[in-house]
């Protein structure tokens, strides 16, 4: 094959990797999710399984958290408009859609702001006023966890950050951070659920973590927790933290009973309430499964749950790509592997980059000459780390047309600099904000 | 299910690991590797597809090197008899066999001794004397470069030994290492061949490399080289190296035409020089298939050419566990993933094990309480790191296993001491040498 026939073949890859990823994105889209969940017919509204009388209700409020708050809460005016008696979310800045009956409040991502707080507060305030005749559906999604900050009283939100970080630093796990964390929440672990009962409530989940899990999903507002004032205490003595004074009051108060704990399984108040996952990176990656079969691929989904270092698991991928030239497993060519998660980059360049991004470049330094394999990891929310871009798309010839530009692929990769390497390349993918976020997909493709 | 059928079910599928790793060992055992691809008929030795008439052939040596030569050479003894004038092997101390023709020198590995070169020294004297109508059969296999150790003259063997520890420290690429230590090398890099010529010489190879390249198979001493001294110039200024004395001197010789270069591809003595990969690591891991899919699994190879960071390549592996369980991606349940290669540890601690029973630890504590999955990773050397052990077998109740041993999985996973706790276990694989050497074999099974 001459090198003008390799050059069109990556050609006509990259646009089935462009058209396979944007099939994964609709179909987590959170107003088309919310639709193929819920629908209103009469008075009885229909949420998956259950169906709601909405004539047995005096209110309908909306509340809710995270990237795709808008858009979650734009498809619920639209199926159930002036039946909404009213409702507050908080949502990243820019995040937002025009809204009739629900109010927006901007608030800051991933570092959490006053703004943030302000919105919580006039959240909270809302939900105490509600009876056992009112209903609430929460809609709840990634980045729901910074953008519904309300330390207990006695706690300042820098006092917070400075805990968060320090767990981060000490090594525990998120199973660790999160229990710490909705300790000293006013509103997660189940809290936010205790503050809108006796009314009855749905929430609508879309799943930002690895397994689904529905307490860690914006650290879990509405579900109980699994941990204690106890567990907290030992993680901060296994640790050896040395935690802000007023955070080690509460805790010390917690575990003496002085203060409540958040609601556990079991509780009176999650007998009234619902919840439901409408969209999770495992149906962004069946889209793109079936996407890539209309395509003439060979697919397979390897995981939604891949996690860990960012250039190891572009190892494992590209090793795959070379299984299939070599032997065609685990599926013959043309072949499209699909997979999901979120992985992690340990920073220790200067560069400005992204986990996709990363994936993407390192990825690339495998492949190099492969002239018949592509790779295309994004963000499904739009945002790759602190860059404007969402991913990257590579493929067999990148290496060596960054070559011709004086980019050495390696010194990127070292210094942590994806995003200026695909920019020269013109390789960025930006989609902007897509307004759902359900982890990352990545492609590889092999024809 | 109870907890005593959940160890029953785990005890099942252990034995199902075991079976499955023995049929692939057994795939890939150089004797009948050998007999399956070299059969003799009157006086026609059929190699393959090439057929050679004995009858043309002076003399018979059989020459060769790695952990796989005395196996390798004792199925030629027994097709060949008393046609086989002579030969030389170097292997690693401990892995003989009972040899009729064919000397066997001891030496050391992965640290090269004296009684090696002393090896390889016999094994020129022998070669110098062919004449054209002799036909060698090499015999190479993993572990040939640290067993077949000559610089060339004025570099001693532990000023080699500085250059390789340089190499590593350094960062250069595999392909960057080979290129030097095979100038500093009187016969790695084709040079073996070319002391062979004119007569004619047969390869056997068994692949221990990802991607089996002949090249690389024991530092390739019958295939050209692809690199020459004004490389090895051009790296030693890419990574600044400060090399001995007499290394420096050799490759400035070199580059000014001083001494003679590693022979290219194109260069007549390749002529007669024919090479054929016995077995190899994707190999094995078909026999594996075959096997699981005998035992009732869905057996999917994932790539043989699996590299990186062992704690990150495990949890790749379990995340693809998690979704066989989760969504029945990438296939179903009862389910057999399969994967080869050989990843690296990057040692922190001070405990004891190698990349296989690393990988089985940092697995065990992905799937711990997953009561329907076991973890296999084993050598097909039968040695993993500096341990009597070739792996570890793990399910989703070692953890549990361990706690009530006392043992707390992350702190043996942080110190690298999966040796020790799988020793407390009694989870360690002990096949002994098993005389071959494709790398390594993972096993994932999901009930």
């Amino acid at each position: 094959m001459g090198e003008r026939d390799k050059v069109r073949r990556m050609r006509e890859m990259r646009k089935d990797a462009m058209e396979i990823f944007t099939a994964s994105l609709k179909a987590v889209d959170p107003i088309i999710a919310v639709k193929k969940h819920l629908s209103l017919d009469g008075d009885v509204l229909q949420v998956g399984k259950r169906s709601y009388d909405l004539s047995n209700y005096s209110c309908i409020y909306v509340i809710g958290c995270g990237k795709a708050a808008a858009s979650m809460s734009y498809a619920l005016e639209d199926i159930l408009q002036n039946r909404i008696s009213g409702g507050i979310i908080n949502v990243k800045y820019g995040h937002t859609k025009d809204l009739k009956y629900i109010k927006i409040n901007e608030a800051g991502h991933p570092i959490p702001d006053e703004a943030g707080v302000e919105g919580t507060e006039e959240i909270l305030a809302l939900l105490h006023g509600l009876r056992g005749n009112d209903l609430v559906i929460f809609v709840l999604s990634g980045g729901g966890s910074a953008l519904l900050p309300l330390p207990k009283d006695g706690i300042s939100l820098v006092e917070k950050q400075r805990v968060t970080k320090m767990l981060l630093d000490s090594g525990a796990s998120i199973y660790e951070m999160n229990a710490l964390r909705k300790h000293i929440s006013k509103v997660k672990g189940g809290q936010l659920a205790r503050v809108a009962y006796p009314a009855t409530s749905i929430s609508l989940l879309l799943s930002d973590v690895v397994g689904d899990r529905k307490d860690v999903i914006a650290s879990g507002p509405t579900v109980p927790g699994e941990s204690t004032f106890g567990d907290c205490m030992s993680i901060i003595e296994k640790y050896n933290l040395k935690l802000p004074e007023s955070v080690m009051n509460l805790i010390k108060k917690g575990v003496n009973g002085e203060i409540e704990e958040t609601p556990e399984a079991g509780d009176p108040i999650f007998e009234k309430t619902f919840h439901v996952i409408l969209a999770s990176n495992i149906m962004a990656l069946k889209a793109a499964e079936q996407k890539a079969k209309e395509l003439g691929y060979n697919a397979l989904i390897l995981s939604s749950a891949i996690e860990g270092e960012t250039k190891v698991v572009a190892q494992v991928h590209t090793a795959i790509a070379k299984e299939i030239r070599a032997s065609g497993n685990p599926i013959s060519k043309p072949a499209c592997i699909i997979s999901g998660g979120e992985t992690t980059v340990t920073i220790k360049g200067k560069g400005l980059g992204g986990r996709n991004q990363e994936f993407v470049l390192a990825s690339a330094t495998e492949i190099a000459g492969m002239s018949d394999t592509v790779i295309l990891s994004c963000g499904t929310d739009g945002t790759d780390g602190p860059t404007d871009a969402a991913g990257a798309l590579a493929d067999g010839l990148t290496i060596q047309r960054a070559e011709k530009l004086g980019m050495q692929a390696m010194e990127y990769l070292w210094n942590n600099d994806s995003y200026h390497f695909f920019e020269k390349l013109d390789d960025l993918i930006k989609t902007g904000p897509t307004n759902t976020n359900v982890m990352d997909v990545r492609l590889l493709l092999v024809r």
